[in-house]
Protein backbone atom coordinates (compact mmCIF):
# COMPACT_ATOMS: atom_id res chain seq x y z
CA UNK A 1 0.00 0.00 0.00
CA UNK A 2 1.38 3.54 -1.01
CA UNK A 3 0.44 7.07 0.55
CA UNK A 4 -2.08 8.03 -2.71
CA UNK A 5 -3.90 4.36 -1.62
CA UNK A 6 -4.48 5.46 1.58
CA UNK A 7 -5.50 9.64 0.81
CA UNK A 8 -8.68 7.63 -0.95
CA UNK A 9 -9.41 6.33 1.93
CA UNK A 10 -9.23 9.62 3.51
CA UNK A 11 -11.32 10.55 0.66
CA UNK A 12 -14.47 8.85 2.34
CA UNK A 13 -13.90 10.56 5.23
CA UNK A 14 -13.27 14.55 4.96
CA UNK A 15 -13.97 14.88 1.39
CA UNK A 16 -12.57 14.69 -2.08
CA UNK A 17 -11.94 18.59 -1.92
CA UNK A 18 -10.25 18.76 1.26
CA UNK A 19 -7.20 16.71 -0.45
CA UNK A 20 -6.90 17.75 -3.95
CA UNK A 21 -4.61 20.36 -3.16
CA UNK A 22 -0.89 21.42 -2.51
CA UNK A 23 -2.66 23.21 0.52
CA UNK A 24 -5.95 23.88 2.44
CA UNK A 25 -7.47 26.92 1.06
CA UNK A 26 -10.28 28.46 3.65
CA UNK A 27 -12.10 31.47 2.82
CA UNK A 28 -11.24 34.49 5.57
CA UNK A 29 -12.25 37.83 4.77
CA UNK A 30 -12.28 39.03 0.55
CA UNK A 31 -9.02 36.67 0.67
CA UNK A 32 -8.13 33.34 0.79
CA UNK A 33 -5.78 31.52 3.42
CA UNK A 34 -3.63 28.96 2.43
CA UNK A 35 -2.43 26.26 5.01
CA UNK A 36 -0.38 23.11 4.74
CA UNK A 37 1.30 20.90 6.96
CA UNK A 38 4.46 18.20 6.38
CA UNK A 39 6.16 15.92 8.37
CA UNK A 40 9.30 14.77 7.99
CA UNK A 41 11.74 12.73 9.79
CA UNK A 42 14.93 10.90 10.04
CA UNK A 43 15.13 7.59 8.56
CA UNK A 44 13.21 8.69 5.60
CA UNK A 45 13.67 12.91 4.96
CA UNK A 46 17.07 13.88 5.79
CA UNK A 47 19.98 12.41 4.07
CA UNK A 48 23.21 11.08 6.13
CA UNK A 49 25.21 13.71 6.88
CA UNK A 50 22.82 16.63 6.85
CA UNK A 51 23.29 19.42 9.53
CA UNK A 52 20.74 20.86 11.96
CA UNK A 53 20.61 23.90 10.16
CA UNK A 54 19.96 21.87 7.20
CA UNK A 55 17.26 19.98 8.50
CA UNK A 56 15.40 23.22 9.97
CA UNK A 57 15.71 24.80 6.52
CA UNK A 58 14.27 21.92 4.69
CA UNK A 59 11.74 21.48 7.07
CA UNK A 60 10.53 25.07 6.49
CA UNK A 61 11.37 24.71 2.46
CA UNK A 62 9.23 22.06 1.60
CA UNK A 63 6.35 23.84 3.90
CA UNK A 64 7.01 27.00 1.70
CA UNK A 65 7.04 25.30 -1.73
CA UNK A 66 3.10 23.98 -1.42
CA UNK A 67 2.55 27.67 -0.44
CA UNK A 68 4.08 28.71 -3.40
CA UNK A 69 2.43 26.15 -5.73
CA UNK A 70 -0.85 27.92 -4.80
CA UNK A 71 0.29 31.43 -6.13
CA UNK A 72 0.27 32.71 -2.79
CA UNK A 73 2.27 34.83 -0.12
CA UNK A 74 3.76 33.15 2.84
CA UNK A 75 2.93 34.33 6.67
CA UNK A 76 3.60 32.24 9.13
CA UNK A 77 5.39 28.72 10.05
CA UNK A 78 4.99 26.76 13.06
CA UNK A 79 7.27 23.79 14.08
CA UNK A 80 6.33 20.73 16.03
CA UNK A 81 9.79 19.30 16.58
CA UNK A 82 9.69 15.39 18.50
CA UNK A 83 13.61 15.75 19.43
CA UNK A 84 15.64 12.32 19.58
CA UNK A 85 18.96 14.91 21.36
CA UNK A 86 17.62 18.15 22.61
CA UNK A 87 21.05 19.34 21.36
CA UNK A 88 20.39 19.57 17.99
CA UNK A 89 17.24 22.10 18.73
CA UNK A 90 19.39 25.21 18.68
CA UNK A 91 20.57 24.87 14.99
CA UNK A 92 17.44 23.43 13.91
CA UNK A 93 15.78 26.64 14.21
CA UNK A 94 18.18 28.02 13.27
CA UNK A 95 17.66 26.89 9.90
CA UNK A 96 13.91 26.90 9.98
CA UNK A 97 14.29 30.62 10.77
CA UNK A 98 16.48 31.67 8.27
CA UNK A 99 14.06 29.81 5.72
CA UNK A 100 11.48 31.61 6.68
CA UNK A 101 13.32 35.04 7.10
CA UNK A 102 14.39 34.35 3.72
CA UNK A 103 11.00 34.28 2.42
CA UNK A 104 9.05 36.95 4.02
CA UNK A 105 7.38 34.38 6.37
CA UNK A 106 7.37 34.75 10.60
CA UNK A 107 8.55 30.88 12.57
CA UNK A 108 5.50 31.97 15.14
CA UNK A 109 5.31 28.93 17.44
CA UNK A 110 5.19 25.30 17.47
CA UNK A 111 5.75 22.36 20.08
CA UNK A 112 8.40 20.39 21.53
CA UNK A 113 8.29 16.78 21.95
CA UNK A 114 10.94 14.03 23.25
CA UNK A 115 10.58 11.57 20.58
CA UNK A 116 12.76 7.97 19.59
CA UNK A 117 13.31 9.27 16.17
CA UNK A 118 14.05 13.25 15.02
CA UNK A 119 10.59 14.13 13.80
CA UNK A 120 9.24 17.66 12.33
CA UNK A 121 6.26 19.14 11.10
CA UNK A 122 6.52 22.44 9.83
CA UNK A 123 2.56 23.73 9.24
CA UNK A 124 3.15 26.80 6.70
CA UNK A 125 0.09 29.68 5.92
CA UNK A 126 -0.39 32.03 3.53
CA UNK A 127 -2.70 34.31 1.39
CA UNK A 128 -3.71 35.17 -1.90
CA UNK A 129 -6.25 37.29 -3.40
CA UNK A 130 -8.87 34.72 -4.95
CA UNK A 131 -7.87 35.61 -8.69
CA UNK A 132 -4.55 34.95 -7.97
CA UNK A 133 -5.18 31.59 -6.61
CA UNK A 134 -3.58 28.61 -8.79
CA UNK A 135 -4.89 25.28 -8.25
CA UNK A 136 -4.22 21.55 -9.24
CA UNK A 137 -7.43 21.62 -11.17
CA UNK A 138 -7.71 24.43 -13.74
CA UNK A 139 -5.90 22.84 -16.77
CA UNK A 140 -7.05 23.05 -20.43
CA UNK A 141 -6.57 20.99 -23.72
CA UNK A 142 -4.44 23.17 -25.40
CA UNK A 143 -2.67 24.58 -22.60
CA UNK A 144 1.40 24.38 -22.52
CA UNK A 145 2.60 22.30 -19.35
CA UNK A 146 6.31 23.54 -18.12
CA UNK A 147 8.25 23.46 -14.89
CA UNK A 148 10.24 26.36 -13.34
CA UNK A 149 14.40 25.88 -12.45
CA UNK A 150 16.08 22.44 -13.11
CA UNK A 151 14.44 18.72 -13.05
CA UNK A 152 16.57 15.80 -11.11
CA UNK A 153 18.80 17.41 -9.11
CA UNK A 154 17.94 16.18 -5.72
CA UNK A 155 17.50 12.49 -6.71
CA UNK A 156 20.88 13.01 -8.73
CA UNK A 157 23.12 14.37 -5.12
CA UNK A 158 21.14 10.83 -3.31
CA UNK A 159 23.05 9.00 -6.50
CA UNK A 160 26.01 10.37 -5.47
CA UNK A 161 26.60 13.40 -7.97
CA UNK A 162 28.02 15.58 -5.32
CA UNK A 163 27.68 19.01 -7.46
CA UNK A 164 24.13 18.44 -6.59
CA UNK A 165 24.00 18.34 -3.27
CA UNK A 166 22.89 21.39 -2.03
CA UNK A 167 19.91 21.25 -3.99
CA UNK A 168 19.18 18.46 -2.31
CA UNK A 169 19.93 19.48 1.27
CA UNK A 170 18.74 23.38 1.11
CA UNK A 171 15.56 23.31 -1.77
CA UNK A 172 14.65 26.88 -2.71
CA UNK A 173 11.03 27.29 -2.70
CA UNK A 174 9.46 28.86 -5.83
CA UNK A 175 7.92 31.57 -3.93
CA UNK A 176 8.38 34.54 -6.29
CA UNK A 177 8.14 32.13 -9.07
CA UNK A 178 4.40 30.72 -7.65
CA UNK A 179 3.27 34.32 -7.09
CA UNK A 180 4.40 35.38 -10.15
CA UNK A 181 2.61 32.78 -12.75
CA UNK A 182 -0.50 32.84 -10.48
CA UNK A 183 -0.65 36.97 -11.13
CA UNK A 184 0.25 36.17 -14.68
CA UNK A 185 -2.76 33.88 -14.91
CA UNK A 186 -1.52 30.08 -15.08
CA UNK A 187 -4.07 27.96 -15.16
CA UNK A 188 -2.90 24.97 -13.30
CA UNK A 189 -0.18 24.18 -10.56
CA UNK A 190 1.50 21.66 -8.21
CA UNK A 191 4.82 21.43 -7.13
CA UNK A 192 7.30 18.00 -8.00
CA UNK A 193 8.40 16.68 -4.84
CA UNK A 194 7.85 13.02 -5.32
CA UNK A 195 8.58 13.28 -9.01
CA UNK A 196 7.66 14.71 -12.08
CA UNK A 197 6.21 11.67 -13.31
CA UNK A 198 3.49 11.01 -10.33
CA UNK A 199 2.98 14.69 -10.30
CA UNK A 200 1.91 14.56 -13.49
CA UNK A 201 -0.32 11.38 -12.62
CA UNK A 202 -1.66 13.46 -9.82
CA UNK A 203 -2.80 16.73 -12.46
CA UNK A 204 -4.51 13.59 -14.62
CA UNK A 205 -6.35 12.90 -11.11
CA UNK A 206 -7.02 16.82 -10.44
CA UNK A 207 -8.20 17.65 -14.20
CA UNK A 208 -9.47 14.69 -16.34
CA UNK A 209 -6.96 15.54 -19.01
CA UNK A 210 -3.66 14.35 -19.88
CA UNK A 211 0.00 15.62 -20.69
CA UNK A 212 2.35 15.19 -23.28
CA UNK A 213 5.39 15.78 -23.02
CA UNK A 214 8.84 15.64 -25.45
CA UNK A 215 11.85 14.35 -22.78
CA UNK A 216 14.26 16.02 -24.89
CA UNK A 217 12.74 19.08 -23.45
CA UNK A 218 13.48 18.18 -20.17
CA UNK A 219 15.86 20.02 -17.92
CA UNK A 220 18.60 17.92 -16.95
CA UNK A 221 20.84 18.42 -14.27
CA UNK A 222 24.43 19.17 -15.34
CA UNK A 223 27.21 16.57 -15.10
CA UNK A 224 24.92 13.63 -15.63
CA UNK A 225 25.37 11.06 -18.63
CA UNK A 226 21.75 11.89 -20.27
CA UNK A 227 20.12 8.81 -20.23
CA UNK A 228 20.44 8.21 -16.22
CA UNK A 229 19.58 12.36 -16.08
CA UNK A 230 16.21 11.62 -17.87
CA UNK A 231 15.52 9.21 -15.20
CA UNK A 232 16.33 11.05 -12.61
CA UNK A 233 14.19 14.31 -14.27
CA UNK A 234 11.33 11.87 -14.45
CA UNK A 235 11.24 9.92 -11.55
CA UNK A 236 13.30 11.08 -9.03
CA UNK A 237 11.92 12.43 -5.93
CA UNK A 238 13.22 15.53 -3.39
CA UNK A 239 12.94 18.71 -6.45
CA UNK A 240 10.90 21.58 -5.02
CA UNK A 241 10.05 22.82 -8.68
CA UNK A 242 6.87 24.25 -9.94
CA UNK A 243 5.21 21.78 -12.71
CA UNK A 244 2.14 24.62 -14.27
CA UNK A 245 -0.06 24.61 -17.05
CA UNK A 246 -0.93 28.18 -19.18
CA UNK A 247 -2.13 29.07 -22.74
CA UNK A 248 0.90 29.23 -24.85
CA UNK A 249 1.22 32.81 -25.20
CA UNK A 250 1.64 33.81 -21.59
CA UNK A 251 5.29 32.38 -21.13
CA UNK A 252 7.72 33.85 -20.72
CA UNK A 253 6.52 35.13 -17.14
CA UNK A 254 9.45 38.21 -16.14
CA UNK A 255 11.54 37.12 -13.54
CA UNK A 256 10.44 33.10 -13.85
CA UNK A 257 12.80 31.17 -15.57
CA UNK A 258 10.59 28.06 -16.57
CA UNK A 259 10.96 25.25 -19.96
CA UNK A 260 8.06 23.99 -21.67
CA UNK A 261 7.86 20.64 -21.66
CA UNK A 262 4.85 19.45 -23.52
CA UNK A 263 0.89 20.27 -23.79
CA UNK A 264 -2.19 19.44 -21.81
CA UNK A 265 -4.62 17.03 -24.05
CA UNK A 266 -8.03 15.55 -23.65
CA UNK A 267 -7.10 12.31 -23.11
CA UNK A 268 -6.57 11.52 -19.78
CA UNK A 269 -3.30 9.75 -20.06
CA UNK A 270 0.43 10.92 -19.60
CA UNK A 271 2.73 10.21 -22.50
CA UNK A 272 6.47 11.08 -22.70
CA UNK A 273 7.45 11.33 -26.10
CA UNK A 274 4.52 9.10 -27.20
CA UNK A 275 4.48 6.35 -24.99
CA UNK A 276 2.73 6.11 -21.92
CA UNK A 277 4.97 6.92 -19.15
CA UNK A 278 5.48 4.76 -16.06
CA UNK A 279 3.70 6.01 -12.73
CA UNK A 280 6.58 6.03 -10.59
CA UNK A 281 8.39 8.04 -8.14
CA UNK A 282 9.12 8.74 -4.43
CA UNK A 283 5.94 7.40 -2.39
CA UNK A 284 5.77 6.22 1.12
CA UNK A 285 5.28 2.46 1.74
CA UNK A 286 3.93 0.44 4.39
CA UNK B 1 16.62 18.76 30.24
CA UNK B 2 12.78 19.34 29.98
CA UNK B 3 10.81 20.73 27.64
CA UNK B 4 10.62 24.76 29.44
CA UNK B 5 14.36 24.87 29.50
CA UNK B 6 14.44 24.05 25.96
CA UNK B 7 11.58 26.39 24.99
CA UNK B 8 14.00 29.13 26.69
CA UNK B 9 16.51 28.34 23.84
CA UNK B 10 14.14 28.69 21.47
CA UNK B 11 13.59 31.74 22.17
CA UNK B 12 16.92 33.36 21.34
CA UNK B 13 16.44 31.99 18.35
CA UNK B 14 12.59 33.38 17.36
CA UNK B 15 12.21 35.61 20.04
CA UNK B 16 10.13 35.59 23.48
CA UNK B 17 6.54 36.97 22.36
CA UNK B 18 5.92 33.94 20.22
CA UNK B 19 6.40 31.48 22.99
CA UNK B 20 4.59 33.20 25.65
CA UNK B 21 0.88 32.12 24.52
CA UNK B 22 -1.10 28.53 23.42
CA UNK B 23 -1.71 29.90 20.07
CA UNK B 24 0.73 32.09 17.41
CA UNK B 25 -1.43 35.23 17.04
CA UNK B 26 -1.32 36.84 13.52
CA UNK B 27 -3.42 40.05 12.48
CA UNK B 28 -5.52 39.61 9.44
CA UNK B 29 -7.97 41.83 8.30
CA UNK B 30 -9.46 43.73 10.68
CA UNK B 31 -9.20 40.32 13.33
CA UNK B 32 -6.78 38.14 14.70
CA UNK B 33 -6.16 34.19 13.23
CA UNK B 34 -4.61 32.08 16.21
CA UNK B 35 -2.73 29.54 15.04
CA UNK B 36 -1.26 26.30 17.06
CA UNK B 37 0.46 22.69 16.53
CA UNK B 38 0.02 19.32 18.79
CA UNK B 39 2.58 16.64 18.62
CA UNK B 40 1.51 13.32 19.76
CA UNK B 41 3.00 10.03 19.81
CA UNK B 42 2.64 6.39 20.86
CA UNK B 43 4.77 5.63 23.64
CA UNK B 44 3.94 9.09 25.64
CA UNK B 45 0.73 10.19 24.40
CA UNK B 46 -1.92 7.38 24.16
CA UNK B 47 -2.48 5.03 26.52
CA UNK B 48 -2.69 1.47 25.96
CA UNK B 49 -5.73 0.25 25.15
CA UNK B 50 -7.02 3.64 23.42
CA UNK B 51 -8.84 3.07 20.20
CA UNK B 52 -7.93 4.77 17.14
CA UNK B 53 -11.28 7.05 16.93
CA UNK B 54 -10.19 8.24 20.10
CA UNK B 55 -6.23 8.72 19.52
CA UNK B 56 -8.11 10.99 16.23
CA UNK B 57 -10.52 12.86 18.69
CA UNK B 58 -7.76 13.25 21.27
CA UNK B 59 -5.23 14.31 18.64
CA UNK B 60 -7.84 17.34 17.92
CA UNK B 61 -9.25 18.21 20.94
CA UNK B 62 -5.88 18.86 22.08
CA UNK B 63 -5.24 21.22 19.69
CA UNK B 64 -8.56 22.62 19.70
CA UNK B 65 -8.12 23.61 23.58
CA UNK B 66 -4.98 25.55 22.64
CA UNK B 67 -8.15 27.67 20.62
CA UNK B 68 -10.24 27.47 23.53
CA UNK B 69 -7.56 29.47 25.82
CA UNK B 70 -7.19 32.27 23.53
CA UNK B 71 -11.09 32.78 23.38
CA UNK B 72 -11.48 32.38 20.07
CA UNK B 73 -13.56 29.86 17.53
CA UNK B 74 -12.06 27.31 15.80
CA UNK B 75 -12.30 27.46 11.61
CA UNK B 76 -9.87 24.72 10.21
CA UNK B 77 -7.48 21.68 11.55
CA UNK B 78 -4.65 19.76 9.95
CA UNK B 79 -3.68 16.95 10.62
CA UNK B 80 -0.39 15.09 10.05
CA UNK B 81 -0.37 11.34 10.59
CA UNK B 82 2.79 9.44 10.93
CA UNK B 83 1.52 5.76 10.65
CA UNK B 84 3.09 2.13 11.60
CA UNK B 85 0.14 0.40 9.89
CA UNK B 86 -1.87 2.18 7.71
CA UNK B 87 -4.64 -0.09 9.02
CA UNK B 88 -5.54 2.59 11.54
CA UNK B 89 -5.78 5.76 9.65
CA UNK B 90 -9.59 5.06 8.90
CA UNK B 91 -10.45 5.23 12.28
CA UNK B 92 -8.48 7.47 13.62
CA UNK B 93 -9.64 9.89 10.60
CA UNK B 94 -12.99 9.30 11.56
CA UNK B 95 -12.10 10.27 15.14
CA UNK B 96 -10.42 13.46 14.26
CA UNK B 97 -13.41 14.14 11.65
CA UNK B 98 -15.90 13.66 14.71
CA UNK B 99 -14.27 16.20 16.71
CA UNK B 100 -13.73 18.55 13.97
CA UNK B 101 -17.50 18.68 13.56
CA UNK B 102 -18.55 18.73 17.04
CA UNK B 103 -16.61 21.97 17.93
CA UNK B 104 -17.65 23.35 14.48
CA UNK B 105 -13.96 23.05 12.77
CA UNK B 106 -13.02 21.74 9.85
CA UNK B 107 -10.73 19.07 8.99
CA UNK B 108 -9.53 20.65 6.03
CA UNK B 109 -6.26 18.55 5.22
CA UNK B 110 -3.18 17.39 6.40
CA UNK B 111 -0.18 14.77 5.39
CA UNK B 112 0.61 11.00 5.82
CA UNK B 113 3.50 9.51 6.17
CA UNK B 114 5.08 5.77 7.42
CA UNK B 115 6.83 6.36 10.69
CA UNK B 116 7.97 3.19 13.18
CA UNK B 117 5.88 4.88 15.87
CA UNK B 118 2.80 6.34 14.98
CA UNK B 119 3.08 10.02 15.34
CA UNK B 120 0.40 12.61 15.25
CA UNK B 121 0.74 16.71 14.84
CA UNK B 122 -2.46 18.99 14.61
CA UNK B 123 -2.59 21.71 14.03
CA UNK B 124 -5.73 24.28 14.29
CA UNK B 125 -6.39 27.81 13.02
CA UNK B 126 -9.23 30.40 14.45
CA UNK B 127 -9.87 33.84 14.89
CA UNK B 128 -10.84 36.18 17.51
CA UNK B 129 -11.68 39.42 17.45
CA UNK B 130 -8.93 41.66 19.07
CA UNK B 131 -11.21 43.19 22.02
CA UNK B 132 -11.48 39.07 22.74
CA UNK B 133 -8.41 37.66 22.50
CA UNK B 134 -7.52 36.42 25.87
CA UNK B 135 -3.72 35.81 26.37
CA UNK B 136 -1.60 34.13 29.09
CA UNK B 137 -0.22 37.47 29.97
CA UNK B 138 -2.70 40.17 31.41
CA UNK B 139 -3.41 39.06 35.42
CA UNK B 140 -3.89 41.81 37.37
CA UNK B 141 -3.18 41.71 41.59
CA UNK B 142 -6.80 41.47 42.89
CA UNK B 143 -8.11 39.29 40.38
CA UNK B 144 -9.78 36.06 41.01
CA UNK B 145 -7.96 33.10 39.52
CA UNK B 146 -10.42 30.43 38.50
CA UNK B 147 -10.95 26.90 36.52
CA UNK B 148 -13.54 25.60 34.56
CA UNK B 149 -14.82 22.21 35.17
CA UNK B 150 -13.19 19.18 37.55
CA UNK B 151 -9.42 18.87 38.37
CA UNK B 152 -7.56 15.85 38.16
CA UNK B 153 -9.58 13.02 36.27
CA UNK B 154 -6.99 12.53 33.48
CA UNK B 155 -4.38 11.48 35.85
CA UNK B 156 -6.99 9.65 38.22
CA UNK B 157 -7.85 7.63 35.10
CA UNK B 158 -3.45 6.75 34.76
CA UNK B 159 -3.92 5.80 38.16
CA UNK B 160 -6.34 3.14 37.39
CA UNK B 161 -9.80 5.02 39.27
CA UNK B 162 -11.91 4.01 35.47
CA UNK B 163 -14.98 6.24 36.28
CA UNK B 164 -12.92 8.68 34.68
CA UNK B 165 -11.35 6.44 31.66
CA UNK B 166 -13.53 8.80 29.35
CA UNK B 167 -11.82 12.36 30.82
CA UNK B 168 -8.88 10.95 29.85
CA UNK B 169 -9.18 9.52 26.52
CA UNK B 170 -12.29 11.70 25.09
CA UNK B 171 -11.32 15.11 26.24
CA UNK B 172 -13.53 17.91 25.55
CA UNK B 173 -11.94 21.55 24.87
CA UNK B 174 -13.08 24.23 26.39
CA UNK B 175 -14.65 26.23 23.33
CA UNK B 176 -17.53 27.24 24.45
CA UNK B 177 -16.07 28.46 27.89
CA UNK B 178 -13.10 29.93 25.98
CA UNK B 179 -15.09 32.12 24.18
CA UNK B 180 -17.97 33.27 26.59
CA UNK B 181 -14.68 33.70 29.08
CA UNK B 182 -12.80 36.05 26.48
CA UNK B 183 -16.68 37.84 25.27
CA UNK B 184 -16.89 38.23 29.31
CA UNK B 185 -13.66 39.78 29.97
CA UNK B 186 -11.19 37.36 31.01
CA UNK B 187 -7.88 38.92 31.69
CA UNK B 188 -5.75 36.14 31.37
CA UNK B 189 -6.30 32.41 30.24
CA UNK B 190 -4.44 28.81 29.21
CA UNK B 191 -5.13 25.47 29.23
CA UNK B 192 -4.00 22.80 32.14
CA UNK B 193 -2.60 19.88 29.65
CA UNK B 194 0.65 19.73 31.74
CA UNK B 195 -1.09 19.84 35.31
CA UNK B 196 -2.53 23.09 37.17
CA UNK B 197 0.94 23.51 39.07
CA UNK B 198 2.85 23.74 36.14
CA UNK B 199 0.78 26.08 34.66
CA UNK B 200 0.38 28.52 37.20
CA UNK B 201 4.01 28.59 37.41
CA UNK B 202 3.74 29.32 33.40
CA UNK B 203 1.42 31.95 34.40
CA UNK B 204 3.98 33.95 36.76
CA UNK B 205 6.18 33.30 34.01
CA UNK B 206 4.12 35.80 31.75
CA UNK B 207 2.70 38.07 34.21
CA UNK B 208 5.11 38.68 36.44
CA UNK B 209 2.55 38.40 39.77
CA UNK B 210 1.89 35.61 41.90
CA UNK B 211 -1.34 32.70 42.50
CA UNK B 212 -2.43 32.47 46.48
CA UNK B 213 -4.60 29.20 45.72
CA UNK B 214 -6.69 27.61 48.18
CA UNK B 215 -6.66 23.68 47.95
CA UNK B 216 -9.88 23.00 49.81
CA UNK B 217 -11.65 25.27 46.69
CA UNK B 218 -9.80 22.54 44.06
CA UNK B 219 -13.04 20.97 42.24
CA UNK B 220 -11.68 17.16 42.82
CA UNK B 221 -12.50 13.80 40.76
CA UNK B 222 -14.70 12.05 41.90
CA UNK B 223 -14.42 8.71 43.64
CA UNK B 224 -10.85 9.43 44.62
CA UNK B 225 -9.47 10.01 48.48
CA UNK B 226 -8.96 13.22 49.25
CA UNK B 227 -5.42 13.13 49.94
CA UNK B 228 -4.80 11.47 46.25
CA UNK B 229 -7.00 13.45 44.85
CA UNK B 230 -5.56 17.00 45.78
CA UNK B 231 -2.68 16.04 44.60
CA UNK B 232 -4.03 14.43 41.22
CA UNK B 233 -5.52 18.14 40.96
CA UNK B 234 -2.68 19.89 41.29
CA UNK B 235 0.24 18.11 39.43
CA UNK B 236 -1.95 15.85 37.19
CA UNK B 237 -1.23 15.89 33.31
CA UNK B 238 -4.01 15.61 30.86
CA UNK B 239 -6.97 17.67 31.88
CA UNK B 240 -7.46 20.60 29.55
CA UNK B 241 -9.81 22.63 31.42
CA UNK B 242 -9.01 26.38 31.09
CA UNK B 243 -7.48 28.39 34.18
CA UNK B 244 -8.33 31.91 33.82
CA UNK B 245 -8.23 35.30 35.88
CA UNK B 246 -10.37 37.82 35.75
CA UNK B 247 -12.17 40.50 38.32
CA UNK B 248 -14.50 38.90 40.97
CA UNK B 249 -17.27 40.49 39.95
CA UNK B 250 -17.36 38.86 36.53
CA UNK B 251 -18.27 35.57 38.33
CA UNK B 252 -20.48 33.77 37.47
CA UNK B 253 -20.22 34.03 33.55
CA UNK B 254 -23.21 32.61 32.17
CA UNK B 255 -23.40 28.90 30.76
CA UNK B 256 -19.87 28.85 32.05
CA UNK B 257 -19.30 26.12 34.78
CA UNK B 258 -15.78 27.29 36.83
CA UNK B 259 -15.04 27.53 40.21
CA UNK B 260 -12.70 30.28 42.31
CA UNK B 261 -9.39 28.83 43.36
CA UNK B 262 -7.99 31.63 44.60
CA UNK B 263 -6.27 35.31 43.52
CA UNK B 264 -3.60 36.99 41.62
CA UNK B 265 -0.98 38.33 44.39
CA UNK B 266 1.89 40.62 43.52
CA UNK B 267 4.51 38.51 44.56
CA UNK B 268 6.09 36.94 42.17
CA UNK B 269 5.28 33.26 43.73
CA UNK B 270 2.61 30.14 43.69
CA UNK B 271 1.25 29.52 47.14
CA UNK B 272 -1.12 26.81 48.02
CA UNK B 273 -3.01 26.78 50.79
CA UNK B 274 -0.18 29.46 52.17
CA UNK B 275 2.77 27.06 51.22
CA UNK B 276 4.74 27.78 48.20
CA UNK B 277 3.84 24.86 45.79
CA UNK B 278 5.61 22.30 44.25
CA UNK B 279 5.84 23.11 40.21
CA UNK B 280 5.80 20.14 39.20
CA UNK B 281 3.70 17.93 36.64
CA UNK B 282 3.20 16.90 33.22
CA UNK B 283 7.22 17.41 31.32
CA UNK B 284 8.53 15.79 28.19
CA UNK B 285 12.23 14.85 29.43
CA UNK B 286 15.35 13.85 27.25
Amino acid sequence: MDDRDLLTRVQAVIGHAQTLDDCAVLPHGGEYLVATTDMLHETTDFPCGMTGWQIGWMSVAVTLSDIAAMGASPTAVLLAVGLDDPERLLSIMEGANDCCTTYGAELAGGDLDAHRELTIVSTGLGHVAPEHLVRRKGARPGDVVAITGTLGEAQAALEGYGQHRQALLEPQPRLREGIALGRAGATAMMDISDGLALSLYDMVAANGCGFAIDTDRLPLPAGVPEGEARELALHGGGDFELLFTCPKELLPVPDVEATIIGRVTAEPVVLASGRVLERRGYQHRW
